[in-house]
């Protein structure tokens, strides 16, 4: 325990910024999307991907619609230079996707480096060195001008072996790696050393990429450094300024998207942020960010499922079900108020589903990325009134009243707690004709004649109370007021009428009516479903339920009569 | 696929800042932490916590010192109402820990969520209505003065219900829910009828908490919502402004930090992030960001392993393996250039391990949280010699020279590609053991006989070569230079010692010396191990092993003689 102290770590230093002009910015177009995953998140692996598993992910970002990919760090890596060798000889890379690869600023790898692409018609070369001053200082043990050289002489081998490969359109990418361990005036005297080597113009630009290697700052710091970076690096109309964050502090997403406010043009990151320790940060959440701000992608994501399922296959990591955007559970409402106000937005949807999403709890439209409404509103014990009635109206067709659903919610929520876990949607059903509708009421109607004469009803009916049949009679304005009448000289006591309402069962094919009624029976409440082909015996028999569901002829056994 | 189109979505609308301060801040001292697990996490598990889940839960939070604890929404759940009491009546609330329980502003709620208290020496009691506009036009059909009279009403009765329990210290908090999707002049005047009803002073502030109840917008916004309101809202000194950001744009934690910067002083969320869809804030990042940059936490999360499986067991949710800080991958490096990079600051490290934590690519030590180094190295088909030397030297002892390394680790890495896994570190050992100190090795040292005299060492020794027995003899400046001379002699070709290096095996109990050799024979390096009691032997048995693995001799099955 005494180790725990956080004495032993230095402060960050902030940028000194005179002004800052990137919290007044907005994001209204998605930058230029670098897939990684075939090498930083390989890289990352416990396992890393087999051929084949390249092959899919590699397909799948493809389908995705990235336009640049990194594909490996073939001088490193045997399997990374036999799978470039099988884009480029089997032709697998469309005309618009240009393939990138890693590579560290030495000859040897850089000649294998070529070598890996041979015959390539396009791609990107990327080459990289470590400027921190932790790097300098204890794993290279040199100077700034010693690691400065090794960036210059990188940049001319790449140059230089470029030159030997006329047929490739070639693009260079220069990392000063761990950037946000470096000061920034050295980190633009490397970065400028380079792009005076390489000579990029307007037309044919290079890229920069601003690694946050490790996270070491808020996200607002990393703004300010690329900020500070944009205004001071030479030939900025020639750079493709591209950001690579990692999430060591939780904040990848957020120093992406504060380091596009900054200047970025280019992010690299990969699918569900896999990658080095924490990862990298996660395109799907960024992507989706800015789709639910109104902003094209540019990369198409309704196929939610297949990422994820894709990811894990060849990563053989698990996503979060509380991943952003992708994660089992992060459309899912548990609360009753939460649910109660989803089931209200949705429902004021219903018929004009083109208007702008604009639904309580819900950034997106799970719908937009293949997942369904009975995801939403799951049931557990902290569930109220309005989770539950979404669930019998979506899936079982029944348009609880708000009493009803007050009095079911009470019965369902008894039963998660009994259980204590989630109560799935049959299960409800179950509760609610085991509450409502049981197989077994107590009492059941039988023949019943209406005679209507004079403004009044007059209703004979029969009902079978256990073994025995029991007549019963009365009158009123309408068939219901005559059937309470009747129950109420049956039981002995006075029975009002408080609530009635009635539907088309929708999805019941010969059209059932279903008929809710709530009934005061000397002060208590009770509630009763009745369910028929006939709108007159969904109505008997919902009173009838409702009169043996009462907590006041709880006691009469045997009823009253 | 026709529904994946952002048009949908309408843009966040930026705040107007006139000025802005919160960018050019630095957080100095941990804000007040106010853990919701036991609400929030709780409310959005699929199976929500037994009591007994509950306990193990407060009791980890009361361990690492969080003084505010949501304890759940008494008023709306049998259990909750349970687990106050129980708190309250085994008197397990600590003297210096407060709980907190949360309810709608509704009487009979609140009246319920006081009697849920009773007896409690001190609470936060937590009153909230939603105020957005979604919320008040599509869910409660009201306007601004019907949502702030919900407001004021409710603050008005958890007054008049706290002062029917004078024996408690109670302490107001109201959270205008959906503050982010809320007019911020709004949320103003809403938050401004609330502490006009309660009054609060310097001295008795009262909470004021800010819900990111959705995410909404970049991390920028929010701290610029935080600001903005920091400066209108009025009593600002007799208020602990509060947050509770979600992580919907996967930037909880950054809009929770941006926050703090702009002017909060409090922060609501959980262990690990658990929450309603995509989770709370994850307290533990927040917090050990803090501690990675010099600033006492407060909290001890010293226990990681121990807060990973109390969370685990309690909300029978998964830790993801690159869960900043915690997950099981989060300090471990694949690559070879980051473990060589991290081999080294160790190693620099060794003897002094006060000074300031400075090593590549890891934030913290591991050791602080109870991670051990071995799980930072581990070895795959990306893996380099740095790796595979760390893994020689810290599991087994071996300190091997750079030469040696880049020789083995070739061996390891066709290995790792071979079998397309990872490989541990015994693997490693079996390996080093098979390539150069094999069992059954292709010569055998016998017997030797070594003088010296005038200067010069003469060796006479038998080596066993299969079942044969040979003589050999050398003459040499030391033994080393003698035994060259009698194999050169032996198969017939010119052989150079081009490295030599040596030292005692830690590991071995009875101080076992372990030699390195490279041989030059007639341009094929090749190098050996020997290790034996005695240094003669060791440096003797590393050549022959030299030897017999140089390609030179690949052809000349038995041998040159």
């Amino acid at each position: 325990m005494s180790r725990f102290d956080h004495r032993r770590y230095p402060t960050f230093a902030p940028v000194p910024m005179t002004s800052r002009r990137w919290p007044d910015r907005q994001i209204r177009r998605a930058p230029n999307w670098c897939s990684v995953d075939l090498r930083d998140g390989n890289q990352a692996l416990i396992e890393p991907m087999t051929a084949a598993q390249k092959l899919r992910m590699w397909e799948l970002l493809v389908k995705l619609g990235f336009k640049e990919i990194e594909v490996g760090f073939p001088s490193a890596s045997g399997h990374d230079f036999a799978f470039v060798r099988n884009l480029i000889e089997n032709k697998r890379i469309p005309a618009d996707v240009t393939i990138q690869v890693l590579t560290q600023a030495r000859e040897e790898l850089i000649a294998r480096t070529f070598e890996s692409l041979e015959g390539v018609p396009r791609a990107i070369v990327h080459v990289y060195n470590s400027t921190s001053t932790v790097q300098r200082e204890q794993v290279f043990g040199l100077d700034r001008e010693g690691i400065k050289a090794i960036a210059e002489n990188g940049a001319r081998l790449v140059k230089d072996y470029a030159g030997r490969y006329p047929n490739t359109d070639w693009t260079f990418e220069y990392s000063p790696e761990s950037f946000t361990g470096t000061e920034l005036d050295y980190a633009v005297e490397v970065c400028d050393a380079v792009t005076s080597v390489w000579q990029p113009t307007p037309e044919k630009k290079c890229i920069i990429n601003l690694p946050a290697t490790v996270e070491m700052s808020t996200p607002n710091v990393y703004a300010d450094q690329i900020e500070w970076f944009c205004d001071h690096v030479a030939r900025r109309d020639s750079i493709v300024l591209s950001l690579h964050t990692h999430n060591d502090r939780g904040c990848a997403v957020a120093a992406a998207e504060l380091g596009v406010m900054a200047g970025a043009d280019r992010i690299e990151g990969t699918l569900m942020g896999n990658g080095e320790r924490t990862g990298n940060m996660d395109i799907i959440t960024m992507a989706m960010n800015l789709y639910s701000q109104g902003v094209d992608p540019e990369l198409n994501l309704a196929g939610m499922d297949e990422i994820i399922e894709t990811v894990k296959a060849c990563t053989q990591l698990p996503v979060h079900p509380r991943h952003p955007y992708a994660g089992e559970l992060v459309f899912t409402a548990f609360s009753g108020s939460h649910q109660d106000a989803i089931k209200k937005c949705l429902a004021r949807r219903e018929g004009d589903e083109t208007r702008p999403w604009e639904v309580a709890y819900l950034p997106i439209d799970p719908a937009d990325i293949g997942r369904s409404y009975q995801e939403v509103i799951r049931i557990n014990s902290q569930s109220g009134k309005g989770g539950v009635a979404y669930v019998m109206h979506a899936d079982h067709g029944y348009d609880m009243p708000r009493w009803l659903q007050i009095d079911f919610s009470a019965t369902v929520q008894a039963y998660a707690e009994d259980t204590e876990g989630e109560v799935g949607s049959e299960a409800i059903y179950s509760l609610f004709q085991e509450t409502y509708l049981p197989d077994s009421p107590r009492w059941r109607l039988n023949d019943y004649q209406l005679r209507r004469a004079g403004g009044v009803d007059n209703l004979e009916l029969t009902i079978q109370d256990g073994s025995q049949s029991r007549q019963l009679s009365g009158t009123g304005n309408g068939v219901v007021a005559a059937f309470v009448d009747a129950l109420e000289r049956f039981v002995g006591k006075s029975i009002v009428l408080v609530e009635y309402s009635e539907h088309a069962l929708s999805q019941s094919a010969d059209a059932e009516a279903v008929c809710y009624i709530q009934l005061n029976i000397e002060g208590d409440r009770s509630c009763g479903v009745g369910r028929s082909h006939d709108i007159v015996q969904a109505s008997l028999l919902a009173i009838l339920g409702a009169l043996s569901r009462s907590p006041a002829l709880a006691d009469t056994s045997s009823a009253a009569a």
